[in-house]
């Protein structure tokens, strides 16, 4: 089989420890049952204190950590890296670039780095453009998915307590954390093969189903949330995406669906996860890998964690699918991994 | 000459009218000879009210208008766009992108769309991405630069009372507006080919010469700018960085310094672009192409900017090249381009 590109390695990093049903309801006073009934996330990690709201682990601090790791595991230095691609939704600041400081943070000089904004296909967005980037003058490269949700959330009890189930279920969906891969133009010593990529904008005329502010000088209105979702157009989209993404991406590979020895689904809570892996039809035998429900919604982040789970598992010649669905202006992703370990 | 990318058409869009350094000054309070002393900046365009300080255009409504500008102008309809890459510091929301609005706005639709995170040289970043994700099933792409600098800064006038001279400079600097771009991979109709690109990240070590902080929800601390610059750190590193950027891309283009027609150097104002451009060392007969002065510093809008100014100009077989560095992390990059038409 051809690849458009190769994955040497993953490497992740979550925001120690998990944080639990039981703990979580402590602190914004909603039962737990409530919980297992609607949403099916056990655990999540967060990069603030729950108890101060303060800040603990930084976009840059996680991603730094998540790219040390893989670049680790696949014995690469710093000086072999020719680029860098972070994509998130939640940058530390705008300027500068989350990018740039995790660059610093690995000893990376004199390549070019470049931060994606982007929600939960900006994993795919990475390795689109991760793919694009290798050439026989940068044979190996960097991509990262990383988010920090928890700080556009707010935590403070007084304000949990007027909240609508609404915004309530933002605290319960979204989690911290960090993924990565190195990438190669060669097949030596790659984990993966990547045998085809759908990215793609599929938002022409739709409402956005998720809009995330951060405040500038003049206009910030503490009474209204920071996260909004539209769970409505969210459920009725993405397992009809997610269904279509996947019956294309098989005949891009030139297989069949029984072909895929594990699907990696869209990953937005533990329940929801498990309606739109239901519209996929994945064939029996498909081993579904899905980790939302005990890392909760970490966003650029989860297609790396499922990857990691993968990488433990895939052998050589067995086939993987990657499904991801942005609601937030509606974005299709997905990739064929064939395993040549 | 062999081309990594072809140049179809720019588009350019200011919104208007320009402030000029009188207005400007009844507003913040400060003389206008202070400007034309320190700044040499004499209008800019600000997307907000200089009065109420209510926003009037997006960084989504200036995209659209550069980036239709540049479309109509190459006589390109939105379904032979094959992507589009936008580049900016000042997203309107962190979700969605503004480069999802952009293409909405557009009628674009199922085509990957990327937003980068930039400052100054994010122009460069998006050309050397729209000329990595050109080929033969997506011949023809978009690449835009905007910026809306105003919406972090402070017009109200009892805080710009209390400012010091290092924030209140800021007010006299930015502008905002956009530009844009269609790329082609092929030769046909092309106004420009580049015949070399650098873009490259330097940071490592260096201390950030820019920080923008928009603001989480806990966060926003009123008493802070938003927008903090290391004007020494500027002043020490851009010259020097600048000339060292020529010197290279002529170098990577096989052509002498005297073989330049135009340089379009760094432009972080009238004054200070004026410095870089004597450390630049430009043949005598290189004509300079600078727009800081009449449009205020628009961050990623600036490059197209002075291309747009490039091409009412330039001639077929002349050479220019455009010079761009970012101080937030510090990013150097630029391009050598030959005029085709």
């Amino acid at each position: 089989m051809s690849y458009q590109t190769h994955i040497l390695s993953i490497g992740s990093a979550l925001p120690g420890p998990p944080i639990d049903n039981a703990t979580l309801c402590k602190s914004i006073g909603v039962q737990p049952e409530w919980i297992d009934l609607y949403v099916g996330t056990r655990t999540r990690y967060f990069g603030v204190d729950i108890e101060s709201g303060r800040q603990t682990h930084s976009l840059a601090d996680m991603a730094a950590s998540a790219a040390g790791q893989a670049m680790s595991r696949a014995d690469i230095t710093p000086a072999e890296i020719g680029f860098l691609v972070l994509s998130t939704a939640t940058p530390d600041h705008l300027m500068p670039t989350s990018a740039n400081l995790v660059a610093d943070a690995l000893g990376l000089d004199r390549i070019p780095t470049f931060q994606v904004q982007s929600g939960c296909s900006g994993a795919i967005a990475a390795f689109e453009l991760g793919g694009r980037l290798l050439d026989e003058s940068r044979p190996i490269g960097l991509v990262i998915g990383a988010d920090t949700c928890t700080k556009h959330l707010r935590l403070d009890r007084d304000v949990i307590s007027a909240m609508s189930p609404s915004e309530l279920i933002n605290l319960v969906l979204f989690g911290d954390g960090a993924g990565a891969a190195v990438l190669s133009i060669s097949q030596d010593g790659a984990q993966f093969g990547v045998t085809a990529l759908i990215n793609r904008f599929c938002g022409l005329g739709r409402e956005p189903g998720q809009q995330i502010d951060w405040f500038g000088l003049a206009d910030r209105d503490l009474d209204q949330p920071g996260v909004n979702e539209d769970y409505k157009a969210i459920e009725r989209w993405v397992p009809r995406l997610s269904r279509d993404v996947l019956t294309e991406l098989i005949a891009d590979a030139g297989i069949a669906r029984c072909d895929l020895d594990y699907l990696l689904p869209p990953q937005l809570s533990g329940h929801m996860t498990e309606r739109v892996v239901k519209q996929m039809e994945p064939a029996e035998h498909s081993l579904e890998i899905s980790v939302v429900a005990d890392t909760g919604n970490n966003g650029n982040a989860l297609p790396f964690l499922q990857l990691d789970a993968l990488a433990t598992k895939a052998r050589s010649g067995q086939l993987a699918a990657v499904v991801t669905i942005e609601s937030s202006k509606w974005i299709e992703g997905g990739m064929v991994l064939e395993s040549v370990t």
